[in-house]
C-alpha cells in the first residue's frame, strides 16, 4: 500500500484528503491544530461576531468515517527528500507521495519589530487578541480621563485594502455606529476613527475598478476614512505613520491591525533547500502544470504555497477555491497514478500524460458589513445587499460541517436582527489593570 | 444622588444591578471581566460541548438600556472604608453603599503546587485551558508507543464529587465512549481510565443520599470509576496517590481535574482587615441578617463571599440561586433605604427595621451526562432521563440573554442527535510539540 502523506489541513489539504477517500492508499493528514480553519470567516471572529468553534471543524470529525486515513496532530520541521520522510518536531513520517499544503502567514516586509503592535489575522489565537485589543480599547476609552489619549484609543487603523483590511474595517465600523451604541456612558463610540490604509489607488485591487469604487463608498458609509496611495513607514506602541506623496502625517493610536502582508510557510524554504524548488519573491514554490515539484514527481504543492502561472502567465491567486480544485486534483493525479501502477506494473506507468491542472475561477467577493459586498461572478459585477445575499450563501455553503452552517446562520440571523455581536469577549491572562 | 457600586457581575451582583433599574440612584458594576459568565455551564465549554460565547452575556450589553447603571472594567484591591470608595488596581470609585459580590476561586488545602498539575475551573479561561489538556490527551495518546506512557495519557481523574465534579466526569465518560468513537486509529478511546475521587462516602454530598446512589450508578454507566472515601495525598506531574482507609496508591495520569476546594474571594481578607468583618474557615464574610457587615449597614455582601446562617444555623450554600435571591434583596433594601431618607429625611430612616432575607429553596439538580442528571426539587426527587429535561430546562431558562438560550438550545440538540461536541478546539500558544 502506498503512503500518501498531507502537510496542513486547510483548504486545499483537506480537499485533497477527502478526494482521496477511495483511494487505495494509506492517506495521513498532519496539522499543528486538530480543526479545519474557515479562514474567510474569521475576520468575524476577531469582530466578536462569530465564536472560533463556529469557524473550525475538528479534523478527525470531518474525517472519521474515511477509514483510510489517519489525522496527526504535529509539525512539519524538515523533509528528508532521499528516505522518502517527513521529519515532524516529535517524530517522522514515512511517504510515497507527498502533498505539501501548509499555506502563507503574514509578513511585516522586514519590519519584524511591528508585529507586537500591529497583530495579523491568520489563526484563531490571533482572532481572539484581535477581539480582545478592540473591546479592551472601547473599555479603556470608557476610562479615559486625557482628551489625547482618549482619542488614540478610539483611533483604529487597518493597514492593507485587500479582503481581510475591508473587511475587518467594515465590521469595526458597524460595531462603533451599531453593536456598542447604547453600551457605554462616558464615551459616544460612533466617534471611534476608523483608517483603512492602502499602499495602491484603490482597494481590493484583485477587483474590477467599479467595484473597488463601489467598496469604498459602502466603506465610507460606514464611517471608515479609506486613504489609498499611502504608505505606511512606521509603527510604535502609540502611533502609526503614514506616507502618501511627500505628505507624512504621525497618527496616534492603539489599536493597529495588519492585513497587508503574506509570505508563503517556511516549508517552502525547506522544499528549497532539500529538493532543489524554485521560489517566488514571496516564497512560495514554482510547480509544474501537475503541481509537482521539478524533478521531484512524487512531490506536490498546492494551495497558498504553490505558485502555478502555467494557465494566465501569472501566479493563481491566494484563495480557498484555488487551494480546493488544486487539493482535487492533487488527489486524483495520486489515484491514476496508483491505479496504472496496478495495471501495468511500476515500469508503464512513467510514459503516462497527465492533463495540467485547470482552474475554473468561480467568482469572488468580499463582504463590507450588514447588506454591503462586493461580487465579481465571471464578468457580473454585483455591489450592496444582493452581493451580500450571495456572499453569506456562498460562504454558508461551503463551510465543512453541516451543523456549523446551521449554527452560523442563525448566529448571523440574530446579529444582524438584533445589531449584536454576543461574542465580544475579552479573553487571554491577565486582562487587567487596563493600560491607562 | 446616592452612588450605589457593586462588585462582581456574577448572579449576586448582576441580579442587584438589574433589580435597582428603576432606582434613582446611580449604579456602578465593577468587574474583572466584560461579561457575565453562566458558571453551571462553565463544564460544557472545558469539554467542548458549548462555546465561551454560548455562556458568556456581554455586561454592558444586559445592562445598556439601565440608564441609571454604568458598568466598569476593572479590578477591586482595596476599600477605603473611611471615605468612602473602592480602590482599584487602577483607579478609585467612590460609594455611598457598596455591594460586595465577588463569590469564590477554587483553593487547594495549602497544596499551592497543584495548581500547575491539577487546574480548577472558575473562569473561561480555565475552562479553555482545561479543554485543551483532555483533547491534547487523546491526541497524544494516538501517537504514543510506550504502553505505560499510553495509559497514563489515557487516565483522566478527577478530584472532588461535588456538582462541577460529577458532571466533568460524567462528560468525560460520554466523550471517550460516544464523540471519539470514530475518529481515532491507533488508540480505543472507550479505554479510557475516569476516576472520579471524593472524600466522603458518597458523590453529591448535599443531596438525598438516594440520589447519590443513583448518580453514582450513572456515572458507571458512563464508563467512570467512583472512588468515595478516598482522599489525594500528592499531584504531581505524572501521577496522583490516592490513600484510602490504609490503603495507598499511586495512579500514574497526564490530567487531573480539579473540582474539590472552594475558598471564599480575597476580597474577604481586605474587609476583615479595614471593616473588621469575621470571615469562617473558607474566608467567608459573616453577614447580618440584612446581609451587612456588622458595624457597616453601608456595606452588603451577598453570594458566595457571604456566610449567612441566620437562616438554619448553618451557612448557605453556594448556590446560584441563593446569591440572585440576596442580590434581589440587597437591591430592595437600598432603594428602601433611599425612599426613607426623602421621605423622612436623613435621621429618620435608623429606626426603620427590615425584614431580614430569606432564602427560598426552589431544588437542586447536577447532571451526569445524555439524558441523566438528578434533581432534588423541594422533597420531589427525580433521577435519570425526566431529571435530565428538568435540568435542561432550568439551565436554558436562567441563561440571562435570549440569544444564548436559543443558540444553547439548538446547539445541544445537535449535540445530543449527533454524539459531537464541536468545540473541541485545542487552541492557545504552542500547543505542539506534543508532551511525549
Amino acid at each position: 500500500m502506498q503512503q500518501v502523506v498531507i502537510l496542513g489541513g486547510g483548504f486545499g489539504g483537506l480537499s485533497a484528503a477527502r478526494a482521496l477517500h477511495s483511494a487505495k492508499d494509506e492517506v495521513t493528514l498532519v496539522d499543528r491544530c486538530n480543526y479545519h480553519l474557515f479562514q474567510p470567516l474569521l475576520y468575524q471572529v476577531a469582530t466578536g461576531g462569530l465564536s472560533p468553534a463556529n469557524i473550525a471543524a475538528p479534523l478527525r470529525r470531518v474525517l472519521r468515517r474515511q477509514k483510510n486515513t489517519k489525522v496527526l496532530l504535529g509539525e512539519a520541521i524538515d523533509i528528508d527528500v532521499t528516505n522518502h520522510r517527513v521529519i515532524l518536531s516529535d517524530g517522522e513520517v514515512p511517504y510515497d507521495t507527498l502533498i505539501v499544503a501548509t499555506g502563507s502567514q503574514h509578513q511585516y516586509f522586514g519590519h519584524t519589530g511591528w508585529e507586537a503592535y500591529a497583530p495579523g489575522l491568520k489563526t484563531i489565537e490571533d482572532a481572539t487578541h484581535i477581539r480582545r485589543q478592540i473591546f479592551l480599547a472601547f473599555e479603556t476609552a470608557e476610562r479615559e480621563t486625557n482628551k489625547d489619549r482618549l482619542r488614540a484609543w478610539l483611533t483604529f487603523v487597518i493597514v492593507g485594502g485587500g479582503p481581510t483590511g475591508v473587511e475587518l474595517a467594515g465590521a469595526l465600523g458597524e460595531i462603533s455606529k451599531d453593536t456598542l451604541r447604547h453600551d457605554f456612558r462616558s464615551i459616544d463610540t460612533a466617534e471611534a476613527k476608523i483608517l483603512l490604509v492602502e499602499g495602491a489607488d484603490r482597494v481590493l485591487t484583485t477587483y474590477p475598478p467599479g467595484l473597488s469604487t463601489a467598496a469604498e463608498r459602502m466603506l465610507e458609509g460606514l464611517g471608515v476614512i479609506v486613504r489609498t496611495s499611502t504608505m505606511v513607514t512606521e509603527v510604535t506602541v502609540e502611533s502609526v505613520t503614514l506616507q502618501s506623496g511627500e505628505r507624512s502625517e504621525v497618527v496616534p493610536t492603539q489599536t493597529v491591525l495588519w492585513a497587508a502582508g503574506i509570505q508563503a510557510s517556511p516549508l517552502g524554504r525547506i522544499l528549497k533547500e532539500k529538493a532543489e524548488a524554485a521560489l517566488d519573491q514571496v516564497g512560495r514554490v514554482i510547480v509544474e502544470p501537475d503541481l509537482s515539484i521539478p524533478g521531484h514527481r512524487d512531490m506536490l504543492v498546492i494551495g497558498d504555497l504553490a505558485n502555478f502561472s502555467h494557465q494566465t502567465g501569472k501566479p493563481l491567486p491566494g484563495l480557498a477555491q484555488v487551494a480546493m480544485q488544486q487539493g482535487v486534483y492533487a488527489a486524483r493525479l495520486v489515484q491514476r497514478r496508483m491505479e496504472d501502477r496496478l495495471e501495468r506494473g511500476a515500469a508503464g506507468e512513467r510514459g503516462k500524460v497527465v492533463k495540467p491542472f485547470h482552474y475554473v475561477d468561480k467568482g469572488n467577493m468580499a463582504t463590507i458589513g450588514r447588506k454591503a459586498a462586493v461580487a465579481d461572478l465571471r464578468g457580473l459585477r454585483v455591489a450592496g445587499f444582493p452581493a451580500w445575499l450571495i456572499w453569506l450563501f456562498i460562504h454558508l455553503l461551503y463551510i465543512v460541517e453541516f451543523e456549523s452552517r446551521l449554527l452560523v446562520m442563525l448566529q448571523w440571523a440574530w446579529n444582524y436582527f438584533s445589531f449584536n455581536r454576543a461574542a465580544r469577549l475579552i479573553t487571554g491572562k491577565s486582562p487587567l489593570p487596563l493600560d491607562l
